[in-house]
């Protein structure tokens, strides 16, 4: 027994890489920790306060302080943060499985209102944040960073963690509104790492004068090449999946092929620089869309519970390590700021927070509504805005990655001020998951009282969330919704049609191309 | 396109672990000939010669020869071989299938028999092959290692790789050679590698006598403990699984246990300086046998599809990584062996495998059909022993790992002697899997001529190979085989009564007490 015991204790004082029993060590905790945390998660599953994350940030909390005491003091965790880690292998798994579960009808049926928050939000609210913090930084005696320093603090508490709010939300109930904080909630990530990265290359100096449109022109460009890469391979995948039947001999290779290709989209993405996240998210998408038809039964019960299996385990790991990592002590004593100028910080960056999400929703909202004029869908009422609002209030593992990113070099700082930074995100990040968390449950409870009535746009959402509904179902419906409406109304709907319309053709040229060319050579069943 | 293809040469040539863009381009090289591997192998699937293994070499071979190309000869791999990174991420997966798979009925079965292969015969291998080479090397001019390097030399040389084979080898159309050949790669696997630690912590020159007794008594004990670690772990899953109900809420959170659960048995035993290998195959059985039948229709499909997958993910990964190694030039530069020295050494090792592995397939089948006696089971005829006998020649990845554990340090070697030894290593390896692996085929149709009918033991095998089947079977039958014996066939007979009467009696208390205790508290249905 003692000789296993020194070696956690080894393990744990050294902490870093460490060598083999160090490594051997870290794996153990860490496995044995995510067992409990499913386990605890489970048990706590109808619990009305708590969820996943909230679950997994305390057990994270109690090891590391177990940790902390075993080690005297020294450390709190047993691996240092590692935002390659999280990148190449935690994040892939999480934004894949997103798209492969996606609901494609509602995602495209609401796509221009996801993007406007899921793009102009975040633009919006970088803008607000890093604005803000220039402004106010300096009042509570803290101010020492580059402007490029504040655009990425923007960025960093802009990116939103919608697991939380999704577990509450019923897909059932309010498809619309799930959809749209789901969608905002990985366009956002995308649009956080990629618009973060155009900010890191940024020569704030050289170039004044249209830095602005340069982001801009850059983030276009990197979505439509990374949106074409994806779809690209889940295409092939599914190509080669149809032509080559590989059902006829092995399941597993079915599978084991589906999951390469798209951890060969992320990362051939990255070789390319372009966003892997966008690259395997609509990889995702297109796999569903084709490649999930052309396999065996097995394989679609196989594949359809995998992804979610590593997206879940990946998630549940991302919030025990912010957990563990909170103790920190290196940082803390790093960060050399005092405790009223902490307390300042925090709380700037919390309205920040509240009011760049709050400056984007409810404008954003009700031009959605105002553009949508009469026409099939739903408006998105004020309660449903508050909702969105609150959803995207959490701040999660992303936030945590790029501001290590950014301010660490390895997860290590020597500056005070960047320490600084570090520990306040992380103080976010808990308050975030925990406060805001914790009031999520009865603030849905509150605005949405038991909607046992279907809303939303096509009425026939049935209760299983398998790929299968989406060409069950017709791609929009109730296109010729009745109405007796006043000048306004019509006038509105006249601007309304002006954007739907092409939309809505866009919709229907689609799946009749889909239907003659996609289909017979990519796979999956016909829609009409 | 010049910049990712520079990104590519620059990683390439820097080779090593290199920074975040070598990661990013080894990954997809590995992930994109993955696919490949995967696409090529389902083509060659109905191919007489060739088997999953060599098309992964070959391709290994080929993508290491463009890198070779590509870095103008400077090296032709883009990760270095990682002890570490085979036995902590790849091999387990590998293991924990074979005992999640394998058919629990055969498998005990012939658990004597299985084990006298690979436990006996193991160590008589070892050492003929030590042996043999500390008498042979010094003939061809080599011959400057220890005691320790010779026995180790032994261990590396008698690890089998018998994946080949059991592609060939119909598990429906001979269950009982299926379960010999199946059972003994596994206990193989485990026993080198004990045998291999054992090996390495002796002190050869302080303890001269009992050295022989020391290491059984070590390995009987490693073994003992790591059972009982390994079934305790899939008891508790299996318990947790049932006592929480967790499909009620979700069938991820119970693929995610049962996946984490496996792979904390593994890192356990090694924390605990057991066997990994052995407490993880033992934790795949007590899982499919209990566990597997807690959990909702969608997770045991996933299960066994999972698992399967990603074994084979491992394996193919195995073989193109020794592929790419092979033209690893520094090593042959180190190797300062003369090309008559190499030929030697690599002619004497092969005769030695073949040598030491006949040895004792031959006197330990006829052993085991004159224990046997007329009881139930069918004798091992000739042609079945030739049969076990070539399964075990082929040489693959745990050899490459246990050489590469012992004659270098982090994959790199400065010792020509040494770097010897790690060459003939990967020609053995490569020599047997290719040269072997083609004539396994043919063997195979030639020794066993399309056997329709029903061999072995119960006769009620299905083509299902749902772990399933394990309890619609009874799980010993025939029981009381008729018999008009001669008097030898009588003697022989009581003699194997001796031996038989007691593993039967163990067979049926066991059933009893496990439908008494066990099933109802960890789940299952009863067999009676």
């Amino acid at each position: 027994m003692a000789a296993w015991w020194e070696e956690i204790v080894a393990a744990v004082s050294t902490s870093g890489p460490g060598g083999s029993s160090g490594t051997v060590v870290s794996i153990c905790v860490f496995t044995a920790v995510l067992c409990l945390c499913l386990v605890a998660g489970h048990l706590l599953e109808e619990n009305k306060w708590v969820n996943e994350s909230i679950t997994a940030l305390i057990i994270g909390c109690i090891v590391g302080a177990f940790i902390f005491l075993l080690s005297k003091g020294r450390n709190s965790h047993i691996l240092r943060f590692d935002e390659q880690l999280f990148f190449i292998y935690v994040l892939p798994p999480i934004i894949f499985n997103a798209g492969f579960q996606v609901k494609k009808k509602q995602f495209f049926h609401n796509f221009l209102t996801i993007m406007s928050f899921g793009v102009v939000g975040v633009f919006i609210s970088v803008a607000i944040v890093s604005a803000g913090c220039h402004w106010l930084f300096p009042k509570v005696g803290f101010g020492k960073l580059d402007a490029v320093d504040y655009l990425a603090l923007g960025t960093i508490f802009s990116s939103t963690d919608t697991v939380c709010t999704l577990q509450v939300i019923s897909q059932d109930e309010t498809p619309r509104l799930y959809s749209l904080v789901f969608g905002e909630g990985v366009v956002n990530d995308a649009t956080s790492v990629v618009l973060f990265n155009a900010i890191k290359n940024l020569d704030i100096n050289r170039l004044k004068r249209g830095v602005v449109l340069k982001v801009i022109a850059d983030f276009l460009y990197l979505f439509a090449t990374s949106t074409i890469l994806g779809a690209t391979i889940g295409l092939a995948t599914a190509y080669v999946l149809k032509a080559l039947y590989f059902g006829r001999h092995s399941t597993d290779r079915e599978v084991a092929l589906m999951a390469l290709m798209a951890y060969l989209s992320y990362m051939l993405a990255e070789l390319l620089s372009l966003s892997g996240i966008l690259t395997v998210f609509f990889c995702g998408i297109v796999m569903s869309h084709y490649a999930w038809h052309n396999v065996t039964e097995s394989s679609r019960i196989t594949t359809r519970h995998i992804f979610a299996t590593l997206s879940f385990i990946a998630e549940t790991f991302i919030f025990l390590y912010v957990g563990m990592d909170a103790l920190d002590i290196d940082k803390w004593k790093t960060s050399q700021a005092s405790f009223k100028t902490s307390i300042g910080i925090f709380g700037i960056i919390i309205s920040l927070v509240l009011l760049g999400r709050a400056a984007f929703v409810f404008p954003l909202s009700i031009l959605s509504n105002f553009m949508s004029g009469n026409s099939e869908k739903a408006p998105i009422t004020f309660k449903h805005q508050v909702v969105i609002w609150w959803a995207g209030l959490m701040r999660g593992a992303v936030s945590i990655a790029l501001a290590y990113n950014q301010f660490t070099f390895s997860g290590v700082t020597l500056d005070p001020v960047h320490a600084a930074v570090i520990t306040t995100t992380i103080v976010v990040v808990f308050f975030t998951t925990l406060v805001f968390g914790f009031l999520t449950r009865p603030l849905i409870s509150a605005m949405l009282p038991q909607q046992r009535h279907r809303e939303g746009t096509g009425g026939h959402i049935t209760s299983s969330n398998s790929p299968k509904d989406e060409f069950i179902l017709p791609f929009l419906s109730d296109e010729n919704a009745p109405g007796s409406e006043s000048g306004i109304n019509q006038a509105k709907r006249s601007i309304s049609m002006l954007l739907e319309r092409p939309v809505h053709m866009v919709h229907i040229h689609w799946r009749k191309f889909d239907d003659k060319f996609m289909r017979p050579i990519f796979g999956g069943p016909l829609s009409y």
